[in-house]
């Protein structure tokens, strides 16, 4: 099996993402790439002592000097002091502007790689290596790099977009299935918001994905990626359309902040998200009745929870309001308007409460 | 006396800098952009009770809720946890992806009002209002945005442009003297790396920039502004031409790193940092002789120092080495090649040496 190539778009420059088993290791995946002399890899102790040493034997013809920054693993280090080490470690090896970043990880890896290398000296250059898939299909395509704050997820940040993508299929063969179905919530979500013919493939396709299938897998991931690409390409800053990528997000951070990131895991949190603004979409007339049992049964199938932990409804709330999506204290929702489109809505809060109520387990 | 505009082209938008007496309390200064319902000034403590309510009241007419966030004093400040309260106080008030900061203060607070505006939320908008000579003609232009670190100055920071640049002469009044001679050093620069014509005109109204004119000062803020705009807009990301702007600063940042933040002014450092690079400039045969002595004498008048504090040279050379503008461990020197003129070059270790000994205080 080849490995397949998406070519993102974008203003100032485009870069690629190659998908395929195998590529981690080869150095031609790494090459053409801007000349750096230092390059720091940035992994977590859970990836390093799988892949560590074999991302290095690959840059190892590329670099002068390739060091490593092992932090711990887990949203909750998606914080300030694991974002200080890696610029501790940049400055203490005197890093220059050159100096290449590798994000080697899934998506907490690579949103801090991602912030470290566009802060650090105002701007170096980085590579994503993501190593898991809901990492592979979503946190590859859009520039968006952050950690989190107490008091919110993914509140400080940057737009900065890696030189390229290298997603190895193989890497998927040693997560464990909770985070392959984490994984899923996110390819799933690019169903109903953009491409109803690729939500027919994923019900389909579900099981030869759950069975890590590297062609279903391959599809799975390009496809994700182009559609996360096309969304973004129409809208870099987030000012609008992209915005509906953040399908199941704002239910899905309440939960993870109100228990504390790290409990659930991030496409878990989405996967519970999109049923109930599923719900929450047919409860306000813009999706027509279906669409919350169809997608309930696929997150399911997925393995994942369709029932969200108890908060009392105005934890809820205020959790929900401090969502960057909100504006003057509203809480705005991406709701599935027709299956494949999607778009930002208020709620009242009386039919939130509802849904809250819906799909969430007893005290 | 009217107030003067430079206007600042940039790829994606540009900005206006105005300059005058009276600005500052004016609401028509800050009339006419983004929207915002909540903003927050940050300033400092020696700012705050000569400036905040002024400026607070100007803003009651343009956005429901105005709070402050009033930091510690000085370059030692410039670091996470001042930041960090900035980023704090931003999310404990529900500030959203529209809330405007204020920068009051001087280049430190721009630096990190500027910084904190491009990482919350991922980027939301700011206005400057520098309130020191050095922070109206250095940090009004260019979109640096940064924050100190241990072991290095500005390592930690962004590419991020203000919405407005409001630049009240009348606060210049308040000003200490070392601190308008601290101003006086960026504004000189700009006649030897740009402006053969500035540097004469300096000369002949020094004493009236250190009587605080207003007309004077007036011009000369205008003309710096003015300079930066052209070299920055030739490279808005510095990766040539700009860097002439650090002329003086590759041994001024040693001087600032070296005593510790905070102990000389940063206009001081570069003040000195010019001798230095002006001896440099003609040892190497780049600038005719003569160069030396007209800008120690012109520096010296403007109440700036012209010997360095005694350091090893072992430790100059390793704080010039993790300088931003060190590629592949080699320093590079801003120097001048003929009066309004100037370039990035190398130099051997044994002529800095030189330079450093020719131009320090003995042990």
């Amino acid at each position: 099996m080849t490995s397949e190539t998406v070519s993102i778009e974008l203003d100032e420059r485009g870069y690629e993402i190659r998908i395929g088993p195998g590529l981690l290791e080869q150095t031609s995946s790494y090459a053409g790439l801007a000349k750096a002399r230092n390059a720091l890899i940035v992994t977590n102790e859970v990836v390093a002592p799988l892949y560590l040493e074999r991302l290095k034997a690959s840059l190892q013809p590329l670099h002068a000097k390739v060091d490593a920054v092992i932090l711990p693993d887990g949203e909750q280090h998606k914080d300030w002091a694991s974002l200080n080490a890696i610029i501790d470690k940049l400055l203490s090896s005197a890093s220059d502007r050159k100096t290449l970043l590798y994000a080697l990880g899934g998506g907490v890896i690579g949103d801090m790689t991602g912030f470290a290398a566009a802060i650090y000296m105002r701007g170096v250059p980085f590579v994503q290596v993501p190593t898991t898939l809901l990492a592979q299909v979503d946190s590859s395509v859009g520039g968006k790099t952050a950690i989190n704050h107490p008091l919110g997820k993914n509140m400080i940040g940057a737009f900065y977009q890696p030189l390229r993508v290298i997603a190895d299929l193989d890497t998927i063969d040693t997560l464990p299935a909770r985070e392959v179905a984490a994984g899923l919530a996110e390819i799933i979500k690019y169903g109903p918001i953009a491409d109803a013919a690729f939500l027919d493939w994923i019900e389909t396709n579900l099981d030869a994905l759950l069975a890590r299938d590297k062609t279903a897998l391959a599809y799975a991931v390009r496809r994700s990626c182009e559609i996360k690409a096309w969304v973004v390409g129409q809208d870099e800053r987030e000012s609008g359309l992209r915005a509906i990528l953040n399908f199941g997000h704002t239910f899905g951070h309440a939960i993870e902040a109100g228990l504390g990131y790290g409990q659930w895991l991030h496409g878990e949190a989405v996967g519970c998200g999109m049923v109930m603004a599923a719900d929450l979409s047919e409860r306000l007339g813009l999706a027509a009745p279906g669409l919350l049992d169809r997608l309930s049964r696929l997150i399911e199938r997925a393995g994942l929870p369709v029932k969200a932990p108890y908060m009392p409804l105005a934890r809820w709330l205020e959790l929900m309001r401090v969502d960057k999506k909100a504006e003057g204290g509203a809480i705005r929702f991406v709701l599935i308007e027709g299956l494949g489109k999607a778009g930002m809505h208020a709620a009242p809060d009386e039919r939130v409460a509802s849904v809250i109520a819906a799909h969430s387990l007893p005290q």
